[in-house]
């Protein structure tokens, strides 16, 4: 199809963003990047003629030239003002995992603008949202893609995007949705069952490595895994109110819950946390004797309407049990592919392939616009 | 986006064909079936007006009004005459697996009929033919689809095209990639090694079950294999000439390779195969020996340009050892995704799944029409 000039503004420079801006900035015939904003500053190809382009991969050299404008962080207002008044169709590409831009995504699809995002926010928050966004995109006959959201580059939102499209009956959706509790677990609790490390030197070890939040109760809370979960029971047809309307198994001890997320309060997370080790140890002993391991999974039973987020138990010799690093693993059953589930498998984490995600998609929007 | 009516035409009425009307008429706003073709017979809605549409999932009783036009086969000029006429754009799903009709792609294409297709044949024929494919697809501003050529219904296709669209390095892809030939290992050599089945026993097993080609042989010869990795291969940049161009590991005695492709050739083969049993336990049981189970697989080494098929020792504990079932896995090893592949498995053979991955790309070509 002979593409007509498509304009984009990309939001967000942190490890997705940037390894976005070089993995963009590679393609053959990238769209003209008009706008790029980080928290603070925002910089703009001038308008009215909306040129010269941001280079993307340079953008950092670029923005000291007189060419290029600059400004302060501009509200969601501002930007939809400028993206829609582009000479062309625009695509807003939105890095960060802000919930105040995901509000805005239908002021932005009702004036045309599409958007492709690995935030997981627009789609996990309210169920209201959801659907603002997905009517204000026909309102506004613009696309929302968003297949980082769950399993980072890995096929997920696609694949399930198609098997309903098809009319297939997804029946259930069950696998590993966190990089970080599969690395966890796989070194805790390996198949082999020759670990001897404790919980807290597992968690320890992880976030040395820089696989956890900079607080790792952002990950061991199983919030991450509860909103890729909404996502994917969403589109399999469920009206999933919110991410909180499940219920999902906190992996942090109780008394150490109501600690600061201040910098002192991590510190004293972490140094308590080795109270709490013969806990899950316990858990990983049950299992150990039923000749499985522990993993922390999300399920979905879409008959039952159903979606849990927590411990299991798994025999050795299954896909999940049998994961490594911190690879993603999400298998679908539904009535076509019987018995055996479609399976995707992978790493979902990373600024690479989550950027790879939000390319392949753009490269998608750039294809239908 | 809002979507021009769009008009199609579709080849085959078998397995694919048949599950492909049925998904078809159930589609929200599906496209109008325009014609519908099998070996002999053609139904057509009457030109000028391109009207009424045949009705997909009742095709056979609608073909008894006299408000549809009956004829002979058609040429392939004949079809693109006829669907290059209607009042739209128009898609040629070619539901068979013909290769006269695969050679006429460029034709359709550069029409502008767009072509969706389980069909090998016109990917892993000679590759002037893939090369004049994609030309003709350009000048004639068409779009071509074909994830059901490599998995059936799994994203096959889809994932390796977006791993190199978006300029990641895809360096080995490995899998087993036949049905058939998965079943019959899976059955052969279980992982469990409990088996003591005998190979000629297992092939009838399969072919009783319908698992098999009605000639076996059609499977165990490799070629199916060798023709899903000549496109996958193509897609990540190896220009292989054809099929023939690399070992292609047969699993016919060499005893039995002349037998007629008559049913008393089958019955003949069939009836020989067990004097090859012992062959075949050796390979087995040399892989037992190295606590290894053995595999019909297929594999592409990117860098080194080399395209092998045949059987490999695999460890137990392996993916590929622990395939259940029909099942395909395809393992795409990238210079992003490191050490862990990323992973695609499941059914990839069958009406119904092969048939979903066709309605899946149609559904992608209308959005993009």
């Amino acid at each position: 199809m002979p593409s007509n000039p498509v304009y984009l503004g990309v939001i967000g420079v942190g490890g997705v963003g940037n390894a976005f801006l070089h993995q963009l900035a590679k393609l053959p015939a990238p769209p003209s990047l008009i706008l790029l904003a980080r928290s603070s500053q925002t910089l703009l190809s001038p308008a009215p003629a909306y040129s010269p382009a941001i280079p993307a991969a340079d953008w950092q050299t670029a923005s000291a030239t007189p060419s290029l404008t600059k400004s302060g962080a501009l509200t969601p207002a501002e930007i939809v003002s400028y993206l829609s008044s582009a000479p062309g169709r625009s695509v807003l590409v939105d890095n960060t995992s802000d919930p105040a831009l995901a509000s805005a995504y239908p002021q932005f699809l009702k004036a045309g603008i599409s958007i492709v995002t690995p935030n997981k926010k627009g789609f996990s928050s309210d169920l209201s949202l959801w659907k603002d966004i997905f009517t204000s995109a026909a309102t506004g006959n613009a696309l929302i893609y968003h297949e980082s959201t769950v399993g980072a580059g890995l096929p997920v939102i696609s694949t399930l995007r198609d098997l309903v499209a098809t009319g297939d009956e997804v029946t259930r959706i069950e696998g590993v949705f966190s990089g970080t509790l599969s690395f966890l677990f796989n070194t805790f609790a390996p198949v082999s069952g020759a670990s001897s490390a404790k919980w807290s030197d597992v968690v320890s070890q992880a976030k040395d490595l820089g696989y956890t939040e900079p607080d790792p109760r952002d990950d061991l809370n199983g919030m991450d895994v509860a909103r890729k979960l909404t996502i994917l029971a969403r589109i399999a047809g469920l009206e999933v109110q919110s991410p909180n309307s499940f219920p999902i198994e906190s992996l942090i001890p109780a008394e150490l819950a109501s600690l600061p997320s201040t910098a002192e309060g991590v510190k004293e997370f972490m140094a308590r946390l080795p109270d709490f080790d013969g806990q899950i140890a316990a858990v990983k002993e049950q299992a150990e004797k039923e000749g499985k391991v522990v993993r922390y999974v999300g399920s979905i039973d879409v008959a039952a309407k159903q979606v849990t987020v927590g411990l299991q138990k798994f025999n050795k010799d299954s896909a999940i049990a049998g994961l490594k690093g911190s690879d993603n693993i999400i298998s679908f059953y539904t009535k076509r592919y019987g018995g055996n589930p479609l399976i995707i498998q992978g790493g979902g984490a990373g600024g690479e392939v989550t950027a790879m995600g939000v390319l392949s998609d753009l490269i998608k929007v750039l294809e239908r616009l």
